[in-house]
């Protein structure tokens, strides 16, 4: 049977200020109304029944992923296997973990390894590639898809095809054939790095490389044979961690286990050296959405070349994108520029620069400035807090609390909080008192006082929350009990 | 005895989005540590004395200039005259007012007329001129100083001069001679619009045309005189309210009699027809700050020409002006370009074409755009508020009351209010309860009740308030009293 495996780990720079190190790249909506993460699993819609999709993701993450994939109507989220790395460990250990998990649920799995931050412009032809490919890794070998180049891209590895691989049309299903989709394969000469400029034009040219998209396909027991085969110990890592499995029903990844994996790209460490590997080139509008210029240029632009946020109010600007996420912004006689908006940051560039976004994002990493790190609005695996305002002695919070969703009990030593509720209705333990809150209504928790806000409702609660006191760090806090297992020193609230 | 007539109304757009309909350029600080006001109003320190000093402003920024001058330390601020237009009437209006309420103190009044929203580098130079320009102004003439240009200006109007007036030198105060600053004058051959680009470099060649900066000398009767000969309807207007005026003491302006008044500038309606005028070259480093190319040429700028907020990181930029509020701003590459932002709006546009920012002004006011008239903090007699966060069925506000001040006594119709004090101390008045608020408390206003918040301490008062209810408008609002005499319908709280 097919499975999936999402790649769905990493921490944005390029796309900065909207990426952020804890909300990547895959959890943004960019194009289309969804976020690159629900495309990812959207597209298998058909192909593969949640129940063996396997998404592998920072422990840090894995509620992010989890709320996501319940705003995806239809989907029957519960269902879809979040595996979550204690650390992460680069893409050998990640897929090695999820082949480990869909052949104890299937030992005959076929995977499909997917990043979760692509778009695919060409949906159907996707789909079917992936059953030909399938059929193709039947036979033991390693497949993975060459993106057929359009233009001479400077910021994606290549893949250089060797002879062709024979591939009887009976053998292919038929859908492959109703959807008109080519399917050919060859032996993998070479993998390649980023080329310069001239070198990128003649691959074009040559019509010998593809884009390596770092999607893959394999049967779970073939790629835990080339890892046994190219990384003895990180089988042995999986091997262990295979055990432990057979001890515990939560999928819980031990953390020991895989802080002791060997960290290397799957690319590095299986596929340059594996004899294996076949290509299937694919012409499905692939782009990894990388930066901001790829993302000018796969979105609907207006006349002059632009892309405008509807609160944007523009002269004669040209070929620019211009993204706000609430303000008005007012734009004359741009030029080929990105303005991307977000609530405490702004980006302003040239759109032939934007590879430089990584760099802005390593320095203020480097300086430690929050605004590398998290976003205005903080995700939480109960909901989302957003910072009003901070004075001296004071901030103001709106937190909103997923229906079902608890803060952890706990108390804080130096602060003192007011919640007023706004929306919804909050079920509150303010030291002895337990009472429920509706809108209008509020409660006063003084420093050290043990207390909880849960949402027992079906809809979202918004709380305001007023803080004093002479320390407003997120790290005074001391847990008691938690939903999410943060009793641990670790995170915030 | 020399008097200071302030003009300071008028509505800020070339320097939106900073400048506001209701926070113009004067109150802005953009050069320097004060805001334009308040260095006209330093400017005149050991020239007139407070007492002498007469602001004339729309009724509705009359409590932001107070504010202002209060920030000022050293300044008598109680003495200053704040004259509040009840309407703008234009230049000559304004002028007459002033010139009419300095008549009725000092029957000799020498008045120099100053706008409140100007540049003046060479301080010294300046004073210095005021005096000699004063004496030129005993004897019964308009005295207008007129900028020496120093680049062809196409943003000025401009004056031609015509014959040399004999100037005695022992007419002179010594203040002058002391300065070594030449004393000329001459005739007005004409005045003329802001002219092209060619022809503005001409009238820098001829070395006969001067900016005109709109600053004046004369007697305050002669100015009346003139006024009753060109414009007899707004002699007879400013007649009347000095016959208001001889029945009350409190200086305020008679709105129905304001109402009537022709408006029409000052240059218009006198000088342009005057055979009384006479202008003094002035080489005082003088400019408008009329849009930010301007204000980008005069700040001190980095080895590459730009003018950079601390919070800005920059990676390459050239010649550029990026002005950051609170936010992290990152620029790659920028070349000739200006980033103004504010916190509720952003403008991006090339160095010479800020020009172009009155149209965006124009425009979002046509569109009724908020940002077109207040910034995220409004300005009130009492203090500000600011808006922190606006949902479905509720708003947050910061409120800053400053010491002694008061918010009306009120009630509204359809929202509660929440206030819990982040900083100082607040008298109370919620319904029949009277107390008093410190820091961390907190108190609940139910919709209908009347309520009041007073700053009876010494430092400012910041509360957090939590509005919910089904309608939010400022309009929502029954005033009982009122310091500041808004107790019929209008502004807010």
């Amino acid at each position: 049977m097919l499975h999936a495996v999402i790649l769905a780990g990493g921490s944005g720079t390029r796309l900065w200020p909207l990426s952020r190190t804890h909300y990547p790249k895959q959890f943004l909506q960019l194009l289309g109304e969804h976020t690159l993460l629900q495309q990812t699993v959207l597209r298998l819609d058909n192909l593969i029944p949640p129940e063996r999709i396997w998404i592998v993701t920072g422990s840090d993450q894995a509620h992010i992923v989890r709320s996501q994939l319940a705003s995806l109507l239809g989907l029957d989220e519960d269902k879809v296997h979040i595996l979550a790395e204690p650390l992460p460990k680069n893409t050998a250990a990640a897929i090695g973990l999820a082949a480990i998990h869909a052949q104890r649920q299937d030992s005959e799995a076929m995977l499909v390894v997917l990043p979760a931050d692509h778009w695919i412009e060409r949906q159907n032809a996707f789909g079917s590639l992936l059953d030909g490919a399938a059929k193709l890794a039947q036979h033991g070998v390693l497949v993975t898809l060459g993106i057929v180049p359009d233009y001479p891209a400077t910021g994606y590895g290549y893949i250089c095809r060797g002879a062709p691989v024979v591939v009887l049309r009976e053998s292919l299903p038929e859908r492959l054939v109703a959807y008109k989709v080519r399917l050919v394969a060859y032996k993998v000469r070479q993998f390649v790095e980023k080329p310069d400029l001239p070198t990128a034009r003649e691959y074009l040219l040559s019509d010998t490389y593809y884009w390596n998209a770092g999607i893959f396909l394999w049967k779970a027991s073939t790629i835990l044979e080339e890892i046994a085969l190219y990384l003895p110990l990180l089988a042995q890592g999986l091997e262990e961690i295979g055990q432990c499995l057979d001890n515990d029903t939560t999928e819980q990844t031990p953390a020991v286990v895989y802080s002791k994996l060997e960290a290397v790209s799957i690319d590095c460490g299986i596929l340059e050296k594996s004899a294996r590997l076949i290509v299937v080139p694919a012409d499905i509008g692939w782009s990894d959405l990388g930066d901001w210029m790829t993302i000018h240029r796969l979105s609907p632009k207006d006349a002059r070349g632009n892309v405008l946020s509807p609160n944007v109010l523009d002269i004669g600007s040209e070929n620019s994108f211009v993204y706000s996420n609430r303000r008005k912004i007012a734009t004359i006689g741009l030029k080929n520029t990105v303005v991307v908006d977000a609530e405490d940051a702004l980006l302003i560039c040239p759109i032939d620069r934007t590879e430089e976004v990584r760099t802005i994002a390593h320095r203020l990493r480097a300086d430690g400035e929050e605004v590398a790190h998290v976003s205005r609005t903080v995700h939480r695996p109960w909901g989302t807090y957003t910072v009003l305002e901070e004075g001296a002695g004071f901030k103001v919070k709106r937190l909103v609390v997923h229906p079902g969703a608890a803060l952890s009990l706990q108390l804080h030593r130096y602060r003192s909080e007011h919640w007023v509720v706004v929306s919804g209705v909050a079920q509150v333990t303010n030291g002895d008192l337990e009472c429920q809150l509706h809108v209008e209504q509020s409660t006063y928790v003084p420093q050290g006082t043990v207390h909880r806000i849960t949402n027992p409702g079906s809809e979202l609660l918004e709380i305001i929350e007023v803080q004093t006191g002479p320390y407003l760090g997120e790290d005074d806090i001391v847990r008691f009990a938690d939903l999410y297992q943060r009793v641990a020193p670790r995170g915030v609230f």
